[in-house]
């Protein structure tokens, strides 16, 4: 059994771990550690977890987290890149669910999260946790960033449109929809139950956070940088990330539902739906899916492309233990075979 | 008072008229009727309207509508276009919420909508009750169509680029999502809470049936035809349409903001928020406005216009007593001042 | 125009304060204080009072306070009780929504509060602000404690049957729920859309703070102390309150039906609902009312009583200005007859 | 591998038992009846399962069910007392998760349901399914009425009070409510989103068809009849249901919460949660598993259970395999360890 550690567990990407991890044959969570909560048990905290862990929070201990297999951040940006550096120097090997080591260009990151980065020699030997992208890099990586869930989505979505070079590259355009769990579970006024329920409101417009990530791991697909016009909504639900990707087609003759088909064939968590079929959040909702389909309206020349994921599992922790499975050699589907619940 | 009919009232529609009514000064619900539900008291259907009405719904009734001041058709398409006719001749003045007489063109009419019209030559002479467009016209109108809750939210978002030619008009972009209540109150599995709750979908990708009155409408604001490529989505909440609109800008050098502003300086219902604020479906709830901000992210060449109504007054009952107002020659706000309700 | 102040209306009954003045012809919100927020428009704040009021909250001042015919206090408890005294000398009026003037018992208070009451000598001055107990008593007051919205649910329900013996009252059960507005916009973990949203449960099973106001007018009501066991529960919800109220019959030979009609034959926001016809939070959302209706299942000889209202509307801000109405010689209903939004 | 057979496969208990199905080592589903969808994929029904199953729906066939291991019916009622006579005499074994079964007494159960039972001699035969009641019973039953949603919650949360004759028994309160899926996947406008999203109300309070079910199991468990009065509510929700149940206790010196704790301390899908907290639906949500918690309010006489199930899984489909599992022999616990989904 691979020892597992998960740093920052209080948030929801924390309790997923725990929940998808409680399934997983090969590996168990020995330590999980929060300031706030240290020696409270995780299953009073989170009461579905009752049964399955006998395991309280505790403090931070980066020699024991050392002694891991593999190290889960499940923090706010600017806590992993803390701690990283000393736990690779000790052996360790970490997934960041954080967007700190996501963006290999320092000053770019610094730009948009507003403080220098404290870990910037790091950011070139970090992998982009995408397996779709990356998986040979991630075999071997001490360090794998996880994307975020916007990114996953939009990533996804737009991988084969770019890497066989079919659309207008500085034109893109990703409408996107996300559960309020995407916020975390943070105590502000925006995301309450009565501030968010009943309603739909873009934000960010000016400019979000993933952006950057994205238009890097495009440009990567691409061979070229891109452009990408990114709007980010709220959702009166609970989990789920829906982007809605616009682009121009240069060409027009090309077979595109074929295409992505072929694209993610070998792909267990990438599933392109038959022509017609649409995804839907709740499809897979609590599963490490994402469903894609596509259409070009009225035979004109603008592709539109809908991606699916769930953002606290393909989009959050689901992915990363795709990403753990990968490192350990062991069977990347493994303990991530969950039906999503649907209704 | 002018005496007011409304036909196939047991809709949302219909009671969102009939709230709406009850603080009307000028005007007076005299007959609602329903084949369905003749005979049954409104209030007994819809107990919010308890001590408001003292109302039965009746059997349709062709010589007493045209009794009436003004009839609203409250009805699915292909109703409406059944009884105007002999309507109109008998001297009524009607406003239709359906789609019967909202595309010029019958032809395409028949396309979207599957059957053949009969009423087409009224085509011509309905006029398409957008007060902000049409407000002239809509005065001497004796039979007004009802722009659909999506084409209001699209149309008041794009008519300031598209009227002073300042976006690419053949690559429009309209990601907009609605709230159940526009799909009816209809026994369909698909619109069970079961099915919408805690999800997101985008429907209708290969063609909506609003989107041929849309581009009709903005080619009429353009001067020349336009392309739209329009993908609706389905909220998980009962009220609000938010329209995402994104075009490629061919004048970088126009002051948006202000060009929105001067717009609809005069427009009562229209709200076009300070830069930087984003329009929510909840600060419109109930109310017949359309709020809309605009932004030009990294100050590319891409507009994102958000524009937001609630679909069932200013996408329905709210904007057909606003026609009526100007038909009757009435303060325009009469009626309509509700404040949203939020939260 | 009476001149109103309203003190701390950041929060929900604050902004539902002004929805609800705004449409009423004879009082004008002149003053609207927030410490947090002092200098901001309340449009801005609240983007749905755009156009409806030209206002910014500004810091509490008891001069101009004074000054005004009535002062709303909308803030947590422990704030009124330090100006209030204040404000009654130098002749103001006072409806405070807060729970400080509710409960008569001082030490009764400080136990459920946690804090020593410092105002203890109006408690006896003060009128419970339930206009369908004590409407000619709230006509001369100079301070008002309106009910919090679980007490007013379960008081108007209960009412008929203490009021005329008919029931076991030392074993009254109340399991009520109430959408997620009743815990006010404070940023708190608990209250996010992530931790309410899909989900219900109960809480403060072991008392809850509205339990002394409760039976303390309950037995007003029966001229005895009686025992209530309270249970509320959270709705993944907005607004409303429903109370599903027991009690077992010591007379079975009343009619019920009849019995709460005449009761409420006169009062204008208390509708009983003919027998068969349950009461939904839908129906009164956004009204001030409150919908009852009764059933003894099985002919058995236990009573269920439901009773529904707004939590925001009759559970708060439009009692106030109910009670306002009364205070200043104004018909009751004035501003008051909103018909319910449904959906 | 035991072989399968759902009969009335595409409503929401038929897909959860493929969900949970799809990760038990034992069962394989196959074949799956419905005769409107007969032929359609069950994955072009339910994405969700897209991967899972190679599987369509087919016409019924009661030779081809005879010949598997168990039948599942997951009809409405008056479905499965047509077939379930012919199957049991060809040997098969069934598991009703309809309302045709649960009911031993015909008359009782025609009055209910509106029409003769057509197969009152297997009421006798048949097993109720409630294995934390009738373990021993269940294991070689051929005929299982698996219980409803409603009456296991309340079941399992009475029982050790009337198993020891601690209150009451004449006047049992039960105050329970359900997410929406608990009405099933049919064309109701009464369940569209529109109309149950958020509000709240009673429904049944005259008479709900669970009542004789959980009063003649109650009775079993006290030894003598009981009543209940027993008032559901809807919930703005999808799963879950939570049962507030009141009740006077004639004995006062009684530890109910070690009680409640010995009586269930062996049973895998119960769990009793430490005194203070309380259950929640989504702690439990796509979990088999029943959260209870009691509390005396106030020290009086009147106790407090809630009692917290998914609908869909102890509430029906994992309620249904439990079963299987014990009538096969099986672990008890085979396929149903799922961590609840938490947010």
């Amino acid at each position: 059994m691979a020892r597992i550690a998960i740093v920052g567990g209080t948030g929801y990407t924390g309790v997923e771990l725990l929940r998808l991890l409680a399934a997983h044959e090969a590996a168990e969570v020995v330590a999980i550690t929060s300031r706030a909560e240290a020696g409270r048990r995780v299953d009073d905290l989170y009461p579905n977890l009752r049964g399955f862990y006998d395991l309280a929070f505790t403090e931070p201990d980066d020699k024991l987290l050392a002694e891991c297999d593999v190290v889960f951040f499940a923090t706010p940006h600017n806590v992993a890149m803390q701690s990283v550096p000393g736990l690779l120097a000790a052996g360790a090997r970490v997934i960041d669910l954080s967007a700190d080591y996501r963006v290999r260009d320092a000053q770019l990151w610094s730009r948009w999260y507003g403080e220098p980065h404290t870990s910037a020699d790091l950011l070139q030997q970090a992998v982009y946790g995408l397996p779709e992208a990356n998986r040979e890099r991630i075999r071997d990586a001490q360090l794998v960033a996880c994307p975020g869930c916007y990114p996953t989505s939009i990533l996804l979505g737009l991988k084969p449109l770019l890497a066989n070079d079919l659309v207008d590259s500085q034109h893109l355009i990703a409408s996107a929809a996300s559960g309020a769990s995407g916020a975390g579970r943070q105590a502000k006024i925006d995301n309450l139950l009565t501030e968010v329920d009943g309603s739909f409101k873009a934000y960010g417009v000016g400019g979000h956070r993933h952006l950057p990530e994205i238009e890097q791991e495009l440009a990567l697909f691409a061979g070229h940088p891109v452009q990408l016009t990114f709007v980010p909504h709220l959702l009166p639900m609970v989990r789920g990330i829906h982007a809605t990707l616009f682009a121009t087609l240069t060409d027009a003759h090309r077979d595109l539902q074929a295409l992505y088909e072929e694209t993610y064939a070998d792909e267990p968590f990438v599933d392109v739906l038959p022509a017609g079929m649409f995804p839907q959040t709740r499809t897979v909702r609590g599963a490490n899916r994402c469903q894609i389909s596509l259409q070009v309206p009225q035979g004109r020349d603008t592709v539109v492309v809908m991606s699916t994921i769930d953002n606290l599992v393909k989009g959050a922790s689901g992915q990363a233990i795709q990403n753990m499975n990968i490192m350990l050699g062991l069977p990347e589907t493994m303990g991530l075979d969950q039906v999503a619940l649907l209704p």
